[in-house]
């Protein structure tokens, strides 16, 4: 007699699950068991959104920002300020723009930052078509919306050489404290950061 | 101007994810854009996994297990004690007890524990079945391995009830301190069962 684990399916789709980043076994064999449980309907309605979002989404031939209309809402918006381009490194980057409400221009995702320990060069990121479309367009300004840490910094300045020849007027977002953050408990990095760059009342 | 949201069958993936226990908002998002970044193959792995197991999955005639094959690997192992029948709530405990490699046995799944605060009662488990079973196949036998709390205790009371006038052994497996635990931090009721189940050495 042998120890039996779970039927074959079954224990394929805990394995599919378990590539799924911060999915460990355990949570893993919890959705599979869930979804075993749950209608018919609403697992293939899982099955299904997955199979949609990898036929229908494209990038957006003039932003790179994912989308399943070419252009984009974003570059298609009349309302926009389309001279404005702000330049983030991943599609999570635009949602979190968004949800602010506070940005009116357009974007520009690179995906990703230049990193040699990942192996990851320029010419890997859309930083090529960044330059040609700053060429075409003449935007006002290219707000560099990297992340604020040595890749995003470094990333930030290799583009920034190449952009501020062409005419462009190039700037980052403040650096510093948290709204709602404690200067005690703050990182010296960052406080050096607010403290530089302090404004005026 | 309008800020914009995800792409609608990214939004709808997101939507789907976050219907899944544990699942929030946030990690759903992540969920979502890896399946976006990941290669075609991978994400339709997952997709296709999902479909096969709703596909493929099914209840064992004999012991109401999930098994991709009727009847289950485990009631058609002839190597198998097949006169002692475990009882469980779940097919999770299945594979717990399967992994402790100490049963030898067969199964039988209730799938639930009656319930009335959730209004489970007794005709919407595998109870007819089990008694049904019994009557059958005459087992030395039946060990009720229901959760230790309320309702598991209650759905044992009520099986043993209809199974001990069939003339079979009933059984609960032992309640006690679990291994590797400590006394100083045993609630009270498992210090007392683990009192009143004292063995001799």
């Amino acid at each position: 007699m042998r120890a039996r684990g779970p039927a074959e399916p079954i224990a394929r789709l805990i394995e599919e699950f378990a590539k799924l980043p911060g999915i460990g076994p355990k949570t893993a064999s919890r959705l599979a068991y869930h979804l075993l449980r749950c209608s018919r309907e609403d697992a293939l309605a899982l099955a299904q959104a997955i199979i949609e979002v990898k036929e229908r989404v494209q990038l957006c031939s003039r932003c790179f920002n994912l989308t399943d209309v070419d252009p984009c809402p974003i570059c298609a918006d009349p309302s926009r300020d389309q001279r404005t381009i702000c330049v983030v490194e991943d599609p999570l980057d635009v949602l979190a723009l968004e949800r602010t409400g506070a940005y009116h221009g357009v974007y520009h995702v690179l995906h990703g930052v230049i990193s040699p320990v990942d192996g990851i060069g320029p010419e890997r990121l859309r930083i090529r078509e960044l330059v040609h479309r700053v060429q075409q367009e003449q935007p006002n300004e290219v707000i560099l919306a990297l992340n604020p840490n040595i890749e995003g910094d470094a990333t930030a300045m290799y583009i920034a050489r190449q952009l501020i020849p062409l005419g462009v007027t190039v700037t980052r977002p403040a650096s510093g404290l948290p709204v709602g953050g404690d200067l005690e408990y703050a990182d010296e990095i960052t406080l050096g950061r607010a403290l530089a760059g302090r404004r005026a009342l």
